[in-house]
């Protein structure tokens, strides 16, 4: 079923709506999720929206928050995001970041106290429209093992940064800090084929292509899947982000970091306080003009994009390119939605007495 | 042969005097290699010194810089280098970044006219020092194929962030953002074994285990080694470091880096000046107050470290340990030296009427 942006995004709002959020929180939360939908990022779009609505059920979600300033200096704050939506959290972290920068060159927030943010790039992306770069990360529900552990004590924990372009789009890197994101396992659940090597350990450790490995309590490996490869640089990449966005904000860390799914309870005894994100800002005109680095930028673009090919039917991806074109085509054709998310938001629309999604 | 510390120091210090470094350039010049080489990061330390030297010879380095700031704001600034040693303009770059720190929460500095800055962690952990989160990151030569080319356009950039701990050592990510450091391959060279798959290329972009690769024109892979692994990761992470030291900074970026090597020149048409690096700190306290950070920092160690192993004679390894352990050893047992290594500090002795060093 392929839907036009406008009627999903009506939609997705109502659904905001039924479980409490204010109308500009539940219009910010709904921004969120179609712009992953619109950037072909299926897995962090709508296809979570009743996950969001079943942390609320689970009483683990505030859908009106307060989110305040806990702590600052004039480029640094700590974020309390008093349980909310990280939908709604970390675009108004993102926001007091910006203003830093726009006063002092930078600013960085950090946030305790949140729930999954949804893509890392929508807030990154925030920074860009005002000619600054953009930095992103969260931490997230444990599922990767560290480098000569088979224990799972990080999340997939992405990392973002972009950078504004002058006649391309903006450059934007915005990765799991795993080999594999978990939605490219659930798809081979799904279909039921194997996983290619590098992305999984049994639960004893072993490496497989078992699609169920995961499931069955084994765990991701980090980016560089095995040690000979560089694993522990994917491994100190998910910790970097653990770090700055758990402990420095007094959120959650490791293994203690709440999970998305309701139906796993966080663990007793949390060091900290839900789950933690980090954000910042720096205005390019800090360094330089923006339209000397502009026209830099699409030379350091236009020369990868050059490069020799391997194999002359695929050049070089910028990254966030096929993010950009995704976006042009969804917004021209409508969004293509898998049977299930179509049926998780029927289930929705029944729950709430709204009016059926249509296409 | 293993040398003591303080007689390596004394050695080196007398090259870089001899090349015409002012007293104090000098000192820190011998810092960074030294740090280095205490830290068992031997391709980074003295085993260079003899290639610092050559690009001196070939009128590419100047020993008595002027690293000035040509642009600022409160929290940013772009550095001039005034093509000096890396290892001489970067320490001074993360003084100005503190200095900000201290007044503002944060300080950001990026770095163009520079050479070889040595390891990343150096500069990183003099914000430790202050209690503050420390970043740096250098671009290099090019010999590393983005994913689907095989053609060197990126250095090995590594990318550094360094947390002060309480009873810990800090926690030390210092990585480069290819599969392997160029350094293994060389190892493997010398020794005539075949290196892992997933580190190189030949020169017409086959995978291959031959340790002769990328000297016959072939390249490094990014840090995910091919793409259903992640490589695109790797080139993003690879890319990152390239716009924030390069494009960012006015200094040369992708395949215009110059080599590090004095025999290949620079290419012609440079669209940036000499090297580029970006380094910053953050205070800690700018978030929450030192203590409950380091307090976390603390749990999420010791957390890390009891994690069920694969392997019982292997436990995780935390970012910044092994080198901690090995720095406490080489102070006090000295630091061993490659005979290939030996013979190049014999050469720069002779070549400056040096007394030989010592064991």
């Amino acid at each position: 079923m392929t839907v036009s942006e406008q009627r999903l995004r009506e939609f997705t709002y109502q659904v905001f709506k039924a479980i409490g959020c204010p109308d500009a929180d539940a219009e910010l939360a709904t921004d969120v999720l179609l712009l992953s939908d619109l950037r072909g990022i299926d897995s962090h779009g709508v296809a979570r929206l009743s996950g969001y609505v079943r942390l609320w059920e689970n009483g683990r979600l505030n859908p009106a928050p307060t989110v305040r300033i806990v702590h600052e200096t004039p480029t640094t704050a700590t974020v309390d995001g008093d349980s909310g939506l990280g939908l709604v959290v970390a675009p108004q972290a993102m926001d007091i970041a910006i203003e830093k920068a726009r006063q002092y060159g930078s600013g960085w927030v950090a946030i305790r106290n949140s729930n999954h943010f949804g893509i890392a790039a929508y807030h990154a992306l925030k920074a860009v429209q005002q000619d600054m770069i953009g930095y992103a990360m969260t931490n997230a529900s444990p599922l990767v093992a560290p480098t000569f552990s088979s224990e799972r004590l990080l999340g997939t924990n992405p990392m973002c940064y972009t950078f504004p372009a002058g006649q391309y789009p903006p450059v934007v890197v915005d990765m799991a800090t795993s080999a594999a994101a978990n939605g490219k396992l659930e798809i081979a659940q799904r279909m039921n084929v194997p996983i290619p090597e590098g992305w999984a350990l049994t639960p004893d450790g072993k490496p497989t292509t078992d699609p169920n490995a995961v499931t069955a309590g084994g765990a991701l490996l980090p980016l560089g899947s095995e040690y000979g490869r560089g694993s522990h640089k994917g491994f100190g990449l998910s910790a970097t982000v653990d770090i700055l966005s758990g402990v420095l904000s007094g959120a959650n860390y490791g293994p203690w970091v709440p999970p998305f799914v309701a139906y796993l309870q966080p663990l007793a005894d949390q060091p900290g306080m839900g789950v933690g994100h980090f954000v910042g800002a720096m205005r390019v005109d800090g360094f330089r003009p923006v339209e000397e680095f502009k026209a830099n930028i699409d030379q350091w673009i236009t020369r990868f994009k050059n490069a020799k090919r391997v194999n002359p039917e695929q050049g070089v991806i910028i990254p966030g390119e096929p993010e950009y074109q995704a976006t042009q085509h969804r917004k021209a054709e409508g969004i293509p939605l898998a049977a299930k998310v179509v049926e998780s938001l029927k289930v929705l629309a029944e729950k709430f007495g709204l009016p059926p999604l249509q296409r």
